[in-house]
């Protein structure tokens, strides 16, 4: 008997469990459903279109939907689930005005997240966000059309690659943080400094400590002043999708997501869920989180897609091995990285936190343009683990975070992470690289 | 009462191993011996002061006689130790003209590494190599001298950045190996042909597979023709300098250099030897290995201070860990990094090996002018655990081997390596790192 796979919501997550599952089991009918007008595309991608870096919006499309049909996927765009229906295993589906009911006997609930309009912005569903590649599309025409002015409100990663981009194409930017610095959540305030420093250097007007209450087609209010723009772009972060599953009686978990368990398992038989719509396990923590990353999305979706499978197959289960939140981006030619827990979180799980930094530069310090590298690590001052590390420096400083990342992986001390085997010639690092620094300083707080 | 440390020889090792065991133990009092005229000096940095991207010899010392003085260490330059007599324990030294003996309770046996002259090869000591830094100042007045062209004997590190400095200086370099390839002790030939690429891309003429027999004023004679040159350099490896070590009965190791136990200790009581003259256990094949680079020599160097001064005090000793053979470089943009084992070195230390290989790019393939970049990783078939990576590849690829140093040292089996979360955007990597991929094509390779 041939099993029918419904998928909904067709970006990161949902097609690698498509893909995956189909692989794995041959046999599989998989029908996935995508409200928008793409599938499997790059929504980290989105602000280098409006910014002009990728030139073409086909360019973040990683496979096309009749790459899928070869595969044997049968994927329906413009296509919104409008219900899921347990009782009679199947979904209402509306396509181009009509509804219809589908049946399924597993279902991946893959929905995303949106970005959010807090309740304490007034109008905040007047300001342009970035989610599809239509939302990227449609930004960029505005640019195009020669905007003057532009207000971003949000210091998240969305928000300054977003104010990048527009800086890039010539417009005059504002960015309004809430936060004493950007990345307030996820980085440290003396690494954020640095990253403030670098916004700044940009040419991006930045407004930090500034909450927004109100957006109106004039700009923008903080609690100061009124800013005017021609454009609002809202970055506060996403909420995940999960109108659609709470309706269901799939489980919501305490951060708001889907609560899946490490098969990507939801609470109702024969549905999985993955990506910015689901929780994940902290590696660190321990908690149930909700992090909207493309990694995490891939990575959880093939775990999805392969447990489907299992499940017909009867083959061994795959667990998903939880995330570490480990997250880069750029501001101009600075880079700035993190991986684990802030001294915040880190604090906020019950760890005492010491901490080890340096400032250096991303080669020997006598080679010529030697760029200033600031790096920081946290341990836990009882085990002396590592807990979490934070990068802003020159080109080439950043992806050093996941070297970090596989030693909070492997739950490695600090004082042994001063002395590992790393690479040095002097166009690369010095002889003891940054990374053995910081160690070292952050075990000699532990004594 | 208070103690004499003697150092013999004042680079990475010896300097690294003087200071440390002064910090910890102010009372040492500390003599340090070296027949050149720089101690702590990055040797690493030679080639690119032969080619002029570092524009002063000076640059290169990270630490002058007398900043070491300011510390309490007494640095003598020029003075060549001559004998170890441990029945007195003294050393005999040389300097201007003078011989004299001074005593010791505790010995540093730090004498690094020459430029390896084979016999096989007639007339190997005409050649120039790098070692001292005046090593390199002379050979840079002789390309400031207007040379035509010069012949480069050995594809290792030395010999293909000298080659890239020569070049880069507008001479017309040939470069000659024995190999298949460049860098053959230390890469797979699948990778080190793409290394070849690399040199001959900078326009190197580089002739593979070509013992060389012979070297003159004219310049070198292989097995199929005789090449011309204004100057030859040598870069076949290093020697360890052990002679007097011999001489003196302090036991040298299986690999030709120093034996030395974890905690840098020879077989003479009182006696410590770390750097380039000395071996340091392999943590994957567990053998006692001679591997002269920078980064070994300061860790195993600092080591050997700490436990000097524990010797002392009576402090806890430190063990040192051992080596991957983590080692980076450059030819060009092209960036050239290893680790752990090659296939040859992981079969002859027993294992069975299986790969994993990927081609990709340095950024999302999206992205402007995304660097093509090849990436393998070798594993045990039995234990699935990590073995080695090399790196071929555009910017910002090479320092990727420390996140896969990282795997190796914490005994990582590839299947895991696969799901690490490592981080992502557009500018850094694809979704999925390359690491991921070269990691799951080996774990498929296992099944």
């Amino acid at each position: 008997m041939t099993h029918r796979l419904v998928v909904v919501g067709g970006d990161a997550a949902g097609m690698s469990a498509a893909s995956q599952a189909k692989r794995l089991a041959p046999d599989l009918e998989v029908l996935a459903f995508e409200r928008g007008n793409h599938v499997s595309y790059s929504a980290c991608g989105e602000p280098y279109l409006v910014g002009g870096e990728v030139s073409d919006m086909d360019r973040l499309v990683a496979r096309t939907p009749e790459q899928f049909a070869k595969q044997g996927i049968e994927v329906h765009l413009q296509t919104t689930v409008r219900a899921i229906d347990f009782d009679h295993r199947s979904v209402v589906v509306d396509r181009e005005g009509e509804r219809s009911r589908i049946g399924f006997d597993f279902l991946m609930y893959s929905t995303g997240a949106t970005p959010a309009r807090p309740q304490s912005i007034a109008g905040a569903g007047r300001a342009y966000g970035l989610r599809s590649l239509d939302d990227a599309a449609q930004l960029r025409e505005i640019v195009d059309a020669r905007i003057k002015n532009a207000a971003v409100v949000g210091g998240g990663y969305i928000g300054l690659e977003a104010a990048e981009a527009l800086c890039h194409r010539g417009v005059a930017v504002t960015l309004v943080t809430s936060g004493s610095h950007v990345l307030s959540r996820t980085f440290d305030p003396d690494i954020g400094e640095s990253a403030n420093d670098a916004v700044r250097k940009l040419g991006i007007d930045l407004v930090v400590s500034a909450p927004v209450y109100g957006i109106s087609t004039a700009g923008i209010a903080t609690g100061g002043e009124m800013i005017l723009a021609d454009l609002v772009v809202l970055g506060v972060g996403t909420d995940p999708e999960v109108s659609l599953a709470r309706e269901a009686g799939i489980e919501i978990g305490g951060s708001g997501a889907v609560a899946v368990n490490e098969f990507q398992e939801t609470n109702v038989e024969g549905v999985w869920s993955a990506g910015d719509c689901s929780e994940a396990t902290h590696r660190l923590s321990g908690r149930q989180v909700n992090i909207a990353l493309g990694t995490i999305a891939n990575k959880a979706g093939r775990i999805a897609g392969t447990n489907i499978a299992a499940s017909i197959n009867g083959a061994d289960k795959s667990r998903f091995p939880g995330v570490l939140g480990t997250a880069i981006t750029k501001v101009g030619e600075v880079e700035l990285a993190r991986t684990g827990l802030t001294t915040r979180q880190a604090q906020a799980a019950g760890f005492e936190v010491v901490s080890g930094t340096v400032s250096g530069t991303n080669t020997a310090g006598y080679w010529p343009n030697a760029a200033p590298v600031d790096l920081k690590v946290i341990a836990d001052r009882k085990s002396g683990r590592l807990l979490g590390a934070q990068i802003v420096g020159g080109p080439g400083s950043g992806k050093k975070i996941d070297t970090l990342a596989l030693a909070l992986w492997t739950e490695m001390k600090v004082e042994d992470l001063a002395w590992v085997d790393l690479a040095y010639a002097p166009p690369f690092s010095g002889v003891w690289d940054l990374i053995h620094i910081a160690a070292r300083r952050a075990a000699r707080a532990l004594a």
